[in-house]
């Protein structure tokens, strides 16, 4: 147990479960939310509530920025009402979007020349495993930003990893997943139509592929949402046009050919502008179904 | 243990294994390869070598084809010396090559007028697998076909799966499973290489990927062959320009997009077109290195 104070700026189902396993880890929180509602929640759970990201960070020895995207956290940073004037001098920002590795390295520098610390840390895992604690994040930055957010990350990780003393490392390494995670979601959706399409029973190509040498994590835990016929948001669509756009981006700033992740964004792009982007990933299989006219199992009604 | 005779055609590294295990279930084995010298090594595990197809089948209970494609496989039925007419009637021919569900439900027929049953039943499993006895095979076919097959089967799968009472399910599961090992292959590749684009310690990558969302069964297969520098074929990038071949054939007939086979397709002719068809099917990492003027791991010299 700690005495130390945690700010969360975002609290969404990721930044209030985050919120509620640090203050099980003994932090007092203080948490904002652009959503009165979101603050409600954390009172609920013991949390303080601010009135804005830097009244909230502004005693605080860790701020967590548990936002969407790059343009997100610079808001929190550096925006009307932002906190990296307001943080104390020494303490730590720690950046859990996944963004860009130029983006992470710019904002760690702009901060650290406020006598701020900056970790880069991209987490892994849905609201469950921020809710108890067990999140992965790909951190890097320097010795300082670690050790001032040891105790914060203790409270939220069960797998912590230190990917070098730069901001842009982590980022690098939460896209390198990305890359792959796209890929593989559009892929199993894209076999699991095909497979249907071939009049193959859908339960049963489950059962083969998962222990085959077909299988993919990505295969084994979004499936079964299309064999249950539920497209309720895990984790939406417009998360991998985000991702694969930034990875893309990447890319193509480096001249790199990367023309399967291309193939897969071209998925998600039409799986969204056919209306289904805050539906969850594996709607892109719904996709599939649509233009070919296809039958996927539908949810039984409650 | 059995008293039974088996064929077995084609003696490569995936049919002398099989091969090998039949002998060891007690089987009496006879075996059939073009090329001499393979018939040399299964007389030095304890089978017969016979001169043809048709002379190696006339008393089996059941002929295993181990060749590569479809058309190997109808040559070793239907060709000169072809065992088709061979075969002792009510005997069962097992068909392991990966092949397009129509293919497999044309030989079946043709075979069955003539009163031998046909099993459609690709493996996976590479060489070790076929020789040790604990193959996959994903198999369909008539109740009598299996029944006949059951010894064999027990003496060369570890699992089996029963897709069907028809031939071309098999064959069709076994597709489904392509589709999506070959797309994994290619974006592990891809993936392996972005990470060497941005500077990143690959190992360090193969760590972190392995236990994240974004593996694969072959991103944590393959990738140890890039680490290493070591693209001796466990399996050729010819095997997949076939496989993904069939997968875009099959589509193109049901009219079914599959854009993101396409896209790893295309590596995949890309690292053949490129000099690399027989090498290992990770050289698909060395192609995105060779474009982008990338550094890989090389072979410590032996």
């Amino acid at each position: 147990m700690t005495s130390q104070r945690a700010a969360v700026i975002g609290l969404g189902s990721m930044g209030l479960g985050m919120a509620q396993s640090l203050i099980r880890g003994g932090f007092t929180v203080t948490g904002f939310d652009v959503a009165t509602a979101a603050g409600e929640r954390l009172a609920q759970s013991g949390g303080r509530v601010a009135a804005s990201p830097a009244e909230a960070a502004h005693d605080a020895h860790s701020v967590i920025a548990a936002v969407v995207n790059a343009a997100q956290t610079e808001a929190v940073l550096f925006g009307p009402d932002g906190c990296a004037e307001s943080m104390p001098e020494g303490a730590v920002f720690i950046s859990s979007a996944t963004m860009a590795p130029e983006m992470a390295r710019s904002l760690c520098a702009r901060l650290e020349t406020g006598g701020r610390h900056f970790l880069d840390a991209p987490m892994s895992g849905g609201a469950a495993r921020a809710a108890d604690g067990s999140l992965t994040m790909m951190a890097s930055g320097s010795e300082a930003a670690f050790a001032c957010a040891r105790p914060a990350l203790d409270a939220l990780c069960g797998t912590l990893y230190e990917l070098g003393a730069e901001a842009g490392q982590g980022a690098a390494f939460k896209m390198v997943n990305q890359l792959l995670a796209g890929v593989h979601i559009a892929a199993a959706c894209e076999a699991i139509a095909f497979a249907a399409r071939q009049g193959l029973d859908l339960a049963r190509v489950y059962e083969v592929i998962t222990r085959s040498a077909g299988s993919s994590w990505m295969f084994e835990n979004r499936i079964p949402h299309v064999l249950e016929g539920d497209y309720s948001p895990k984790s939406a669509i417009d998360i991998f046009t985000k991702d694969l756009g930034i990875v893309l981006d990447m890319a193509r700033e480096a001249q790199f050919p990367v023309p399967i992740a291309g193939a897969a964004l071209q998925m998600y792009l039409m799986t969204a502008a056919a209306g289904m982007g805050r539906d969850d990933d594996s709607s892109v299989a719904r996709l599939y179904a649509q233009l070919a006219g296809l039958k996927l199992p539908a949810k039984e009604p409650a």
